[in-house]
């Protein structure tokens, strides 16, 4: 049998790791037989080599079957699940799973934490008065048995493996490998018991994949990684030049996805939700037009209510959103020059909201959750020097701060920009 | 102040590190705050990129002076040591040391053990009845300023950054980096109080570095760090096709040593051993025609008698090399066909000696002192089916899959081998 060391030399000198010595390494690493130096020194090594589709395999297998693998095969329709690589303002899970669950598609949804510029799932429904998201793993499946949907967070009985790696990934500097990216992903959507799966892969300045080049390989990586394991699986590459929606901060985005079930709220959001929703429908085998017609029928409206209700929440905030956390001052951002807005470093803005405590620098940072942003100004927009480019929500603390880093952030010039869709590509198995 | 996850960013990405971020790294990591998976992703990391020269100086200045470095300043003449990379029957460093003391030139050398196909000083000299390395650093001092020469072991005092690394990455595969190998010999060099020094970089089959152009980098970098630490350097590439001499295993070794210092023994050993001597003597300001002088004339044999003495191991030796462990069976391997030495695994040969005992596959292996090789043959000699390739000298154990690992070494065919010389090039700092 080889020595760690030995397999680490393989990868290290450009080889494919077998699947058997795959399982070994991931096995012995979550049972703490094979030292984190070991496995920091295996990353750094895949960081430069890579990892072929023949090693991706099992090695997401064998971090999937580091912990519990959720079985929710007594539910006899098909499960759809989506994934965002995460942006500043992405709140689209909170209107998209209650939509896709409404038109008949149970939502299996283990969401994340905040982190650096990009905001969480789990932070922005624990804004909602009462919300818990540390449900069991049997009152989970129960919730998406009983109304479609559940929203947790992640438990320590899914993964272990996975979580070992990313804390010693974030301190190594191998967070960035797109093998590594992917089978952490999918490791932990295919713990949550779905039949299939859609992955939103945000390219741009708000995203960890800047360019078209590097999202698209993730994207492909992540897709052959979930068919490779019998999951239908399609990604789509979709635009983060921008914020997405107006609203950054954690219950300013619930609002914003309140509106978005009320069929009101900014377009982009509504449009990404349907186009998500639609392909998550069409995974399920539901009919993609559904989606429109829960969202305008107000049943999904209703089912985020009775998430809410079900996971000891206050549901009376989706008739009255002022019953969430509401910072005590609003105070604009004025533009210094007018012009087109020509640019925008999301990510800046983005940190700007964690400077104000809508997010973490650190894992152990506390959020504030009414606090955040509110964009006023969208790219190729024309603004006049003196008029609002955004509005703070805040407490009295980090005004000045967060009102330069949103000018920093904010490019206004007499040349228009190029404007990219935002939908930018789908990526599916090729099955050719 | 970066964070060390940054640092191992910048050099993953390609960047230089600055000189004061690499002193903190090594401070760090010598003082246990710099964990191990960190500095075994930064391992990796300078495996892929490299460090430059700028980068290289501080890098062995810190693993330097992570613990004592050894001052003979109060012995007023230059102080030269040499440091071979490892071969197989590589004992030059037992007649060489007591030469080039003789003839006037001090040698304070601090050598290390064997593992793996190659032998080490130490183990060979302690084959040696009573023979003691472990000296203190002061009985060491006073012994070089006393007999011009002691040779000792690595004690806990010097560079232990560099024994914790290297720990590390003989676990990790980054032990094969140029410039984590030549910081690691040159730290440990340096430490001993030196001004100048001599390296004998081998190439070929029994050496780490298999082709000219890895040992001539391995040389070059070496060479660039002695001189930016301002003593005087030189490397020689020398041929490890074959075993060096006849002799491969601790006492076997020992003997030949004396052989040497008799004026007898091996012409290649002979004459690697009076090149090396002529170099050293030449750093040191010593008419470099002394060596010959103090080997012929016996003064070279009465100083290694002497250091034996000094060391507390028995000095009759030299006059009756049968009080060395002798192994109680001698056993020949016989050619199975008649042609030409054609080539030699010389590793494999090393490591066939290992099978018998005569050096370690682990750390922690015990060395037999009597056991080894004696090889009959060197490359390009005709030999007859029948005739011996060589002798084991055993105790009974191993001999079965010793002569199977020395067949399997030895090609003989019908044709010559091409020769190479036995010394390669010569390589010296670049001054113009």
């Amino acid at each position: 049998m080889k020595s760690f060391a030995e397999l680490i030399a393989e990868k290290r000198n450009g080889q494919a790791l077998s699947a058997s010595d795959i399982q070994r390494i991931i096995h012995d690493y979550a049972q703490g037989r094979m030292p984190d130096y070991q496995m920091a020194a295996l990353a750094m090594a895949i960081y430069f080599r890579g990892m072929t589709p023949a090693e991706l395999a099992p090695w997401t297998h064998a971090m999937l079957h580091s912990g519990r693998v959720i079985d929710l095969g007594h539910i006899q329709t098909r499960k759809v699940d989506k994934h965002s690589t995460g942006g500043v303002g992405d709140k689209i899970s909170l209107p998209l799973a209650p939509i896709v669950a409404a038109a008949g598609v149970p939502v299996p949804m283990i969401s994340g934490r905040g982190l650096g510029h990009t905001g969480g799932t789990l932070d922005k429904l624990e804004s909602i008065p009462g919300f818990r998201t540390n449900l069991t793993i049997e009152a989970y499946t129960e919730q998406v048995e009983a109304l479609g949907v559940a929203l947790i967070g992640q438990t320590a009985e899914v993964c272990p493996a996975d979580k070992r790696l990313y804390a010693l990934r974030d301190v190594t500097a191998t967070v960035e490998s797109i093998p590594l990216i992917a089978s952490s992903i999918m490791s932990k959507k295919l713990a949550e018991g779905i039949d299939a799966l859609v992955l939103d892969v945000k390219v741009g300045s708000g995203a960890f994949m800047k360019t078209a080049d590097d999202a698209r390989e993730l994207a492909q990586t992540m897709v052959a990684i979930g068919e490779e394991m019998g999951k239908d699986t399609v990604a789509l590459l979709t635009n983060m030049d921008q914020p997405l929606g107006q609203m950054i901060g954690n219950a300013l985005e619930v609002r914003e996805s309140i509106d978005i079930l009320r069929n009101e709220g900014p377009e982009d959001v509504r449009s990404l939700t349907l186009t998500l929703a639609e392909t998550m429908l069409e995974l399920g085998g539901v009919d993609p037009n559904r989606a429109v017609e829960v969202l305008e029928n107000g049943d999904a409206l209703s089912v985020f209510q009775r998430v809410i209700a079900a996971q000891d929440g206050d549901p009376r905030v989706c008739d009255d959103p002022d019953l969430l956390p509401t910072a005590p001052h609003r105070e604009p951002i004025l533009a210094s020059r007018s012009g087109v807005v020509h640019r925008m470093d999301t990510r800046g803005i983005g940190m700007a909201a964690v400077t104000l405590g809508a997010g973490r620098a650190k894992t152990d940072d506390i959020i504030e959750p009414s606090v955040g942003l509110e964009m006023a100004v969208r790219l190729g927009e024309s603004v006049e020097a003196g008029q609002p480019l955004a509005w703070i929500h805040h407490r009295g603390q980090g005004v000045e701060q967060t009102t330069q880093r949103v000018l920093d952030a904010i490019v206004v010039s007499e040349h228009a920009p190029e404007l990219r869709p935002l939908i930018l590509e789908r990526v599916t198995a090729d099955r050719s």
